[in-house]
């Protein structure tokens, strides 16, 4: 079965949230990291992918869209291109794997869906993306659950820790250091002096060696 | 194949990190509601359940262990008891199911392990119990790979969003909201006033409505 995948990608001053520990370059080079991650997992499971980019961008692997207008309006443009199946699938999902991205192609529902931590969706497999609609933000677990069943789909919803974890904030670093053996988000964290540590009260978290803030 | 699941658990004063929207009398409630989900599918999984206590507790379907020692020393006394194997489950990841359960016990390899967020441990299977030392708190996840590699063990490492996903903290109730249909501990969250809510970011939280607050 040939599909597109379909990567929202932010190239300039990404991951805000990571402005604590990370300056705005280095959040550019992390993020491209772990876009790299995602990309490598999309083309082992025979995907080909396109990003839909906020500001103009180069891959040699990727297709690229350039989309100004907001993150729906620009997947549900590029949903109603497609004529074959789409995965959607966000670009700061790095512990994913090329044999987890199978588990939801091979789905023998209308669509599979992976929800993210705290009521978010981070990957959407659609057999007909044409009738879909996307609608990020808040809690869109939710609301696409709701827009499939208004589309008349089956769904099957996947049950995956390294899927469901999207890296937003500095606590979130710690899963990659932990779990993301092999990933290239994980090399520039390493590269950047980024370690395990744990606080008083045995809490695990991440630390930074000094000499290697460029902040 | 018979196996006994061990569960840990606090009946006096638990989930001290939920005291900004709990209070004592509430927390405890809540956490008989999250291990009742537990126990519920430790049950439908066809493994005994034996719950060792920090303080005096009855149930129903469960024997009871009332252990005063550390977290490690109770469960180390208590695999040391065991000849048939054994898994070890933490009492505050309701959204666990028999089928998650059975996923872990019909591994091939000598242990099963389920991370939790943030380096932890939240589900340990164990063909040879006795073998094995329990190595809680920090980043436990680590520490277990390393003592399974010590004891010559081969390990499966599971994936699951459910079975990761120990309920700690204010934002983790969202999980039980949004993902925890027909549990225990979402009805308790339910009936006590909770709801989800969005800040105004967009971000996804849960509020109370305030005629529930016995605070």
């Amino acid at each position: 079965m040939y599909f597109h995948a379909l990567i929202p990608f932010k190239p300039v001053n990404p991951k805000t949230r990571l402005s604590c520990i990370l300056n705005q370059e280095e959040r550019e080079a992390f993020a491209r990291a772990m876009l790299e991650d995602v990309i490598a997992a999309v083309q082992k499971s025979g995907c080909s992918a396109t990003l839909l980019c906020t500001h103009s961008f180069k891959h040699e692997n990727a297709l690229v869209a350039v989309r100004t207008e907001p993150l729906n309006d620009a997947i549900n443009w590029a949903l109603g291109q497609f004529h074959c199946p789409a995965l959607i699938i966000m670009g700061d999902i790095p512990l994913v794997t090329a044999g987890d991205i199978q588990r939801l192609i091979r789905t023998e529902k209308d669509m599979s869906i992976v929800p993210g931590r705290g009521g978010g969706t981070n990957i959407i497999f659609l057999k007909k993306p044409r009738c879909f609609r996307a609608d990020y933000y808040g809690a869109s677990f939710l609301d696409h659950m709701r827009i499939a069943e208004e589309c008349g789909f089956s769904v099957e919803v996947i049950d995956s820790f390294r899927m469901s974890t999207d890296i937003d904030e500095k606590e979130d670093l710690v899963e990659i250091l932990i779990h993301g053996k092999g990933r290239r988000s994980r090399e520039y964290l390493e590269n950047s002096g980024f370690s395990i540590a744990l606080d008083e009260k045995g809490r695990v978290g991440v630390q930074r060696d000094p000499h290697e803030e460029a902040l």
